[in-house]
Formats: C-alpha cells, sequence, structure tokens
C-alpha cells in the first residue's frame, strides 16, 4: 500500500466539502438574451466582482482541474460534450468487459457538487474560440424534439481549453470508416459488441471455414500501451470465456498486432518490450512489427514493409483496432489557424500553461504541448540580468545569486547537469574554458559557449492521463492563489522583464507507466529505472488504478466487477 | 422465505450438468450447402435418428422450453436476433439505472451449454415459415464487413415459435416515430440516455423557463403495470437522485400518466387501483384517465376524452414512453396469413399449444392465444361419447365415466361450477331440469341446455412473463415424454375421435402479480384475492425476482445493483 499511494500521485481525491448551491442555479442567474439569433451570455449579467473561468471538456486536465479548483472568487462554466469523467486507462478492459464502462465514469455535477465554488455545467461542443472578443460559441449536442437555440455564446475572463485529441488516422484511406478507435466510453462499448458479432456471425450454418476464419481475423494496429493492452484483453477473453461458448472458434480465431517499428512498447524500456513480445509469441498473439498500414478496406488491411524492400502485403480481417496516436481536434485546428499556430499538432503554451500570443488562455491536456524556452534564446538577457555591474563579464557571485532562477526557468539546465554529472552551473562554465579554470570569470561569448549544449535536453511531455492530471492540479493551484501570487510572485526572475514571475512554472513529475500483457501479468515502469514485470505487477496495478479511481462509488464499482470477472468470467451477450 | 418459493413457480432454475458439446460443433456438423443462392441445412445433412427441433426466440418461453429440455434424441436449433435472455420484469428498472441492463441478461449458449442435449444457437431473425415445406427462412442481422450469404434456410420436424410480440401503436398517428417502448433492453437504455438528455438540454443557458418545462415534461401512455412501473420509477430517480445535480429541475419536471379507460392498473384488484391512484396524487404524478391519445407530434401529444363530448387537448412534451398493448410481429402476421388466420393479434393455438392447421408446428408465448375448445361445438359428440348404450340418455353412471374428462378437456365447466358453487356436473343437469330432479337422466336437448352456459367462463391467459415461462416448461416436458405417451396417452378421451390425447392439456397456474409503485412501495395481488400494498410487498418483490432471476450470475449482479443504488443513488452519466 505504500507503493500504492506514492505511486498515485496525479490521482484524484474525493471531496466531502457540502454547500450544494451550484447545477441549475446558473440558468437562472444568466438569463436567456437573444443578439444576433444566438444567446449571449454576457458579462453584464454575471455577478460583476466575480471573474468567469470557462473550462472546456471534462476529461483528467478539466476534471482535474475542477476537483483543485477552492477559490469562490470565480464563476465557472464547464462546457463538454460528455457529462460525465471516463477514467480511460480503464478503456481497453471495458471493451472485453473485464471492467462495465458505467463503473468508470462520474457524472461531472457529482464532482463538482458539494464545492464551495460556482461551478455551472453545459452539455454542449465548443465550436469557435473568439480571442479577441473573449467569447466561446457553443452548441448542444443533444436532440430532442423542441425548437430551442441549438447554439450559443458565453463569455470568458479566463478560458482554459482542455479538449483532448482526437485518434490520428494519418489520413491513411479508408482508417475512419473501417476501423474502431478507442478513445472514448462508446468506442469501448462499439468494440465490445463487434467482438461478439463476429464470434455470433462466424457461428452461422452458412459460411465456409475459410470465411469464419476472415471474421474471426482481429487486427490492432499500433504497438502502444492501449493497443497492447487490447490484445491481450482480447486474448484473455478470447480463450477464458468466448471459447467455452464458441468451442470451435479457438480453430479459426488469429489475434494479429501491426507496429510500425521495429518494436512493440518501444517508450518502454528493453526487458518490457522483450517480456511482450516474448509472452505474446507465446499466447500465439501475431506481432507484425516493420508492417505500416497504408490502406484499409472494407475486407482487407494493406500493410507496407518499412524495411526489405517495401513489399506490400494486404490481409483480409474480421476487425480492425486502431490506435497509433493522436490527432487534433477541429475546433483546436481553427483556433491554431486564428492564432497563428498553423501546422502544428497541439497548441503551443508557455511553461505555465498560458497559450502562446493569448491572453487569459490556458491549454493543458492532450490538446497542448509545453513550448519550453530555449535557453540559447534569451542567452544575452540572461547575462545582462544576471551582470549586475554591466561589467561585461560574470563574476562567481554574480552567477550564484541567479544560478537557482535559471534552472527553474529554464529546467533543461538542471537535466543537462545532472547528465554531465555536474553540481553546478559554475561546474558547466568552468569544464567550458578548459584548462583555464583559474578565472571563472567569463564573457558573453563565453557564456554562449558553454550554455550552447543544454537545449537538447528539452523532451515533450508524453500525451498520457498523468501529464494532464498534474496540469489541471497545477493550474486550478494557480488560480486559487492568484491574487496572492500577483501581489508576492513566487516564481523565477524574469530574465526579459521586470521582477518575477507570479508562479513556479509547471514541472511535471513522472511516477512510472503500467502495460498490462494479459492472463494476470502487467509490466511496470516505475522511476529510476525500475522495472516489475509479472503477477505482483498486475497486483499492484490492480491497486494503483483502485486508488487512483475519481470516487467511492466507481472504487467499489471497479473492484466488484474485477471479483464478478474472476468468479462468473465476462458477459457475452450482444447488448 | 416460505412465500418466496411458492410465489416463484414457473420461475427458471439453474443447471450444473456437464457436457460441454454444443455451440460450435453445429456449424461442422451442418456443412454449408448453396443452393439457390441461399444455404439450406438440409435433412440430410444432419443426424438420421435425431428429430429436429427449432426454436424461433430466445424470450421467456423459448428459454423455459430450452431449460426444461431433457430428451437428447431431439437435434435442437435455436434461431433468434438477440443471443441472450432477458429478464424482462426489471426492465422498468433499467430505464432508471436502478439495475444495469447486464445484470438481467444471459447468454443462451450460456444457457444451454451444459446440458446433455444438442442445442444450437444461431443470431439470425426468422422472416418466412413455409409450412408446406417444413422450412424456415433465416437473415442474419449482423453487419461485419465479409460478403457472405445473410441468408440461410433450417428445416425442422417440429417448430416452436416463441418469437413475442412487439409494441402495439394502434396505427395511431406518429406514435411509431416519436414515442419510447419498453419491449427491448436497447429501448431501456435509449429510454435512460433520453431522460438525462432531457435535464441535460433543459439546463443549457439559451432556453426560456417555458421551453425548461416542455423539454421536462414526461409523459408515459398506458395505466397497465409496465407504465405505471416507469412512472413511478422515473419520479424516484427525478426525486432521489437528479433532484441533487439540478437542483432548480424540480420546479419544472412533471410525469403525467395517460389512461384511456377510467382507472389505472384495472387488471388489478379496486384496492390495488384507489392506492396506486392515490400514490401518484401525492407524489405529484399526473394522471389523466378517459383519455385517449389520437396523435403524436414531434412536440406535441394529442389526446381526446373518451366522456364530456370527445374533446381534443393538446400537450407539449420532452419524453413519451408508449406502453399500451402488444401487437402481432410481422412474420407471425405473414404466417398467419399463410395458414388461414388473418385478422388475429395473435397465433391460435389449440389447447396443446398447437398451432391450429398446422402439423409439428408450436406456438407459445405473446405470440400466440390458446383457442379454448367451446363445449357447445362439441355437444353432441359428447353426449354419444357418453351415453356407451346409445339410448338416447345419459345416466347418472354413464355421465360420471366422462366427468373427469370432459372437466380436464374443457376447463370452463370447472371454472363454471365453482362459480355456481356447485359440485359436480351432475348438480348442473338437476339444476338445469329445474324442479324435475328426480330423474336425472337427461337427452341431448336438456344436455345442451344444461351446458349452454358454460363456455361463458372462457378467458384468454393475459400476455405476461408467467404464462410464457410456463407454456415453455409444459411444452419441454411433452417433448421430453414424447415417445412414452404416444404409447401410454395420459391425456382426456377424444370426444370426437377415437382413444385419449397423448398429453393433458397446458393448464395456467396463476402465481400471483406485482405493481411496483416507487417509493419503496409495491402492491401484490395473490392467487385468493389475497392484496398486500406497501413496504412488506416492496421486499417480497425484491425476493421474488431476485429468486426467479435466471442464474446465479444475474442474481448476484442484481442484488448488487440493489445494493448500489441504496448506497451510492443512480447514475447520471450520459452513456
Amino acid at each position: 500500500m505504500l507503493i500504492v499511494f506514492s505511486v498515485s500521485g496525479g490521482g484524484l481525491v474525493v471531496y466531502s466539502e457540502a454547500k450544494p448551491d451550484n447545477g441549475m442555479n446558473a440558468i437562472t442567474s444568466t438569463e436567456a438574451k437573444p443578439h444576433n439569433g444566438m444567446n449571449v451570455i454576457s458579462s453584464s449579467e454575471t455577478d460583476g466582482k466575480k471573474k468567469r473561468v470557462v473550462v472546456l471538456g471534462t476529461g483528467w486536465a478539466g476534471t482535474s482541474f475542477l476537483k483543485n479548483i477552492k477559490n469562490s472568487s470565480y464563476d465557472i462554466q464547464v462546457i463538454s460534450p460528455r457529462n460525465y469523467f471516463a477514467f480511460t486507462p480503464l478503456l481497453p478492459s471495458v471493451t472485453c468487459g473485464t471492467v462495465e464502462p458505467r463503473s468508470i465514469v462520474e457524472p461531472i455535477r457529482n464532482i463538482v457538487r458539494k464545492k464551495n465554488v460556482d461551478v455551472h455545467y453545459w452539455e454542449a461542443e465548443c465550436f469557435k474560440i473568439d480571442r479577441d472578443n473573449k467569447k466561446v460559441y457553443c452548441r448542444s449536442n443533444l436532440t430532442t424534439n423542441l425548437d430551442g437555440e441549438e447554439e450559443f455564446v458565453v463569455d470568458y475572463d479566463y478560458l482554459v481549453i482542455t479538449v483532448g485529441a482526437r485518434a490520428n488516422t494519418f489520413n491513411i484511406p479508408g482508417v475512419a470508416e473501417n476501423c474502431h478507435f478507442l478513445k472514448e466510453i462508446e468506442d469501448a462499448q462499439r468494440i465490445r459488441r463487434t467482438v461478439i458479432d463476429c464470434f455470433e456471425r462466424a457461428s452461422l450454418p452458412s459460411l465456409t471455414d475459410e470465411e469464419r476464419k476472415k471474421i474471426l481475423h482481429f487486427v490492432v494496429i499500433g504497438g502502444g500501451p492501449t493497443g497492447v493492452e487490447f490484445a491481450a484483453e482480447l486474448h484473455d477473453y478470447v480463450n477464458e470465456d468466448l471459447v467455452k461458448l464458441y468451442p470451435k472458434a479457438k480453430d479459426f480465431v488469429k489475434i494479429t498486432l501491426l507496429e510500425a517499428t521495429d518494436h512493440i512498447l518501444n517508450m518502454f524500456d528493453k526487458r518490457i518490450t522483450v517480456f511482450g513480445e516474448e509472452k505474446f509469441q507465446r499466447d500465439g498473439i501475431d506481432v507484425k512489427t516493420g508492417a505500416m498500414v497504408v490502406k484499409v478496406s472494407d475486407k482487407e488491411i494493406s500493410t507496407k514493409e518499412v524495411k526489405n524492400g517495401g513489399n506490400i502485403y494486404s490481409m483480409p480481417y474480421g476487425m480492425a483496432v486502431w490506435s497509433t496516436g493522436i490527432g487534433t481536434r477541429p475546433v483546436i485546428m481553427n483556433f491554431m489557424k486564428q492564432i497563428g499556430q498553423p501546422n502544428r499538432r497541439a497548441l503551443a503554451t508557455d511553461e505555465w500553461l498560458r497559450v502562446e500570443g493569448c491572453d487569459n488562455i490556458y491549454a493543458l491536456g492532450d490538446c497542448a504541448t509545453i513550448n519550453q524556452r530555449k535557453v540559447v534564446e534569451d542567452i544575452c538577457a540572461i547575462f545582462r540580468k544576471a551582470d549586475k555591474d554591466n561589467s561585461g563579464t560574470l563574476t562567481v557571485e554574480e552567477f550564484q545569486e541567479v544560478l537557482d532562477d535559471i534552472c527553474e526557468r529554464y529546467p533543461q539546465v538542471g537535466l543537462y547537469l545532472k547528465e554531465k554529472q555536474m553540481y553546478s552551473l559554475v561546474d558547466l562554465l568552468k569544464d567550458s574554458k578548459g584548462d583555464d579554470v583559474k578565472s571563472v570569470e567569463v564573457n558573453l561569448e563565453e557564456f554562449t559557449l558553454a550554455l550552447s549544449q543544454v537545449d537538447s535536453q528539452m523532451k515533450n511531455l508524453p500525451a498520457t492521463a498523468q501529464v494532464a492530471a498534474q496540469q489541471g492540479s497545477y493550474l486550478a493551484d494557480c488560480f486559487n492563489r492568484m491574487e496572492k501570487c500577483e501581489k508576492n510572485p513566487e516564481g523565477p526572475l524574469r530574465f526579459r522583464g521586470e521582477g518575477r514571475h507570479r508562479f513556479r512554472p509547471f514541472r511535471y513529475k513522472h511516477f512510472g507507466q503500467f502495460a498490462p500483457l494479459g492472463g494476470e501479468q502487467t509490466a511496470a515502469q516505475l522511476p529510476g529505472d525500475f522495472v516489475s514485470i509479472g503477477y505482483s505487477s498486475q497486483w499492484l496495478w490492480y491497486s494503483v488504478y483502485a486508488s487512483k479511481l475519481v470516487s467511492w462509488r466507481t472504487r467499489a464499482l471497479v473492484i466488484s466487477d474485477w471479483g464478478r470477472r474472476f468468479i462468473f468470467g465476462r458477459d457475452s451477450s450482444g447488448i
């Protein structure tokens, strides 16, 4: 349990404050006002004192933000097409009925209900962000039989964009039409139905064995953690449960995992990759690496060999699941064009999660990437700031004074030192000056040279729930202490300006990652290159996921789902 | 618990025999053979010795038949578009999330898996029955991406039709397009999503209060047990769970129950009707009796007063649930035309559940009604059979001999005697001869007169799960003992033929009926006019339903669902 809680950082905890005064209150306090054919919730209508924060999305980042916001001086409006938070790491379990979909969702209204902050939720999708007028345009995706306005506009003072990403098809023809994805609850439910459909279809008397083989050929595209976990779950489902009900199916069923690179799970330690590949081989899951999908028709998947001449092969399939990477949502694409960030995958933010070139707009989670500022760009500013006496050279004393600020503002410096096994920037300067170690006084030229390599340590954060949840709680913390930090800034020195930054920049803490491999075995890569593979990691996985679930309700349900699966197996009703 | 088990007649029990040798075996033993563009599973391909029984449907009647069939000399083929059995009495609970859909279904393959009878299941829908050639035409409703034949033909020796019924719209315009029904699992899931959609939609900032009222107006059409239970469940859901998340909704939400006759629950005892109506009034559920729906548009429901001049009123609504009665499925309609039974609601069968005018075709459950033979039609045959000495008059002795057979063959005679508080048919004859009681010898004319009123006691069986389940187990019992009873018939005398009927006719045992009224209160009408209303009946309801569930898995799940609801309330995520 010690490990459980040490690993469960970024997890969301349950709130128990009492003050149920939100929900539909929102509506009465912001009365409708038709305006140019659209309803605008304008600033004059809400409490003049409270700053309006609009949160787009109820995924990991958005929900983490909402759970951690405590400052009641905000009027928070949440807009999302899903009125619930879904614990997405368990989605692969949902595809095969190991866990029920409803066990991993929690209504967002329930999450924010007991807070003493005004939070209003509206089930709608934002389709346009207007930076200049500080408005978001929303459209309800609910179909009812009444006219009513489908669209409305919401004004904001602060906008928090957490809309996440969508599956990336890389514009490969036929993928969007013929493949299943694994991003939303509905995707998992659809996959579950389709698996059963394939088995029922293959049982029909009118088919040849050849056709049965085609129908029972399940192809997973993408050897990342999600694809691997789904393939493993499916293999367990087939071999533990479905063979009992469809005994002959064992001879026809085949699971293929396609991966374009040389290995599956290539973001993990080599030991995990090897173990995973060997286990899949033993299980009879056909892992095809170096195979890039180039086309998916309704009957066949065409792959191209990455090496060895690039031959193209085709394979018939019954069901295909696409989990190769994430793409950009249309609303973000439009917004990026508007703010001059075209041709990017995600919104660029600074280290405080503020969207570059926008006032009071924050982006976090899968729809954003932090554009870490390079030292090399600011080298002159840093030098000038450090050189207090304007002597043109930096002394050790001058240097010591700004050292912490540099390391905080530019975390790559710290990483670089660690990499070089040095203790402080002074060592780095000494190192760059070579043998000439007597004087540690450096001029701009020498300073630039010494720091020229540090930016190579910059890395983008992975698009994981862990990152999104940490960003959400970081931003909520900033919002909670906004006024206080305005007066007493706690961030690093502004090298290109005056004073200090209000907040410390966002810093990600990696607590490790799991790769469930089926058969009650899981691979875990924990911080410090600690790797654990096998049954014990599976129990670690159970504990961590149970402890990280969003509420006691979901926790109880997921645990009872696991128990039910042990006792009764997975259900195969086609509903 | 004593009551529980005494009431649970017709309930299905769990099997534990071992011999898992069916499932996909079916496929290999019946190889595909293209024939006129369709695949025919012809007689030569199956074991020549075994009689092929085709069962259409996996509802109460079909599943009860499958659970009780034990005679391994049949080759049973089950064809149904649903690969599971659904415990339909809990459907109203599913609409509001009190019970999860997956808790009340059990895969049909799981139910038949451990039997030592060959049972093959195919997920397809029968669209044509060919009585003359003993074939059924089936179409798979599964969509996969392979060509494969969508249709196939199955030969049968015995056909058991248990396809059930569909919702009856009475051809009222707009009902099919705009109303929800409550027959299938999918219906209940759709209703659940729509309820949440209505609440989310009503929360949007762009609406007026008037529009909110319209959206949150839920109309239930039909005051039978299903409609009443759904209205009660919805009321509980709104008041126990949704008001917490949508606090202002309480002012807008309204539930209306429309019933064309004078009272709701009119098949129940008067005490239950009165209690139900009063409880609904206290709860604020608007019960409108004597209101016949004449049209449903996408925005309004138009009702006509049955009395008082027949004024027509219209009411706007957000969601409408139609549960007024049952109608005929298309395949049954076509079949009835073919066999000369047009213009009926359901297939007419004799008292042995054999479809009239067909050899070896049985129909049970909601798609069939038993056409009880009238005494008046057979009066001459009965008289001749009883009059052994052909004297033209019946003596008491002659009469005593056939008395039991008459009562068994024509159950209305027994009911009539009970009604008149007489002990035997002799009393009836005496009664009809009035004062002339000295002679109990009667001629045909007097006999006919005496029995002229008995047919008034004939009643159709209600279309309930209880009837269907009893019919299924009755028919399975007949099939189990077919050969034995062929040799030693155990049924009543054939009055219009020679010898005896093979089996006793089907006789329905009524174990009572429940009407849950919400707020942990239920009305129960048990045999012998015993009526119980209130909290105790609710616990009776819990016990009976738990005990009647189809498997230990569903039992455990439903009970844990109930527990979860008590602790955490009902979930309102829009999935």
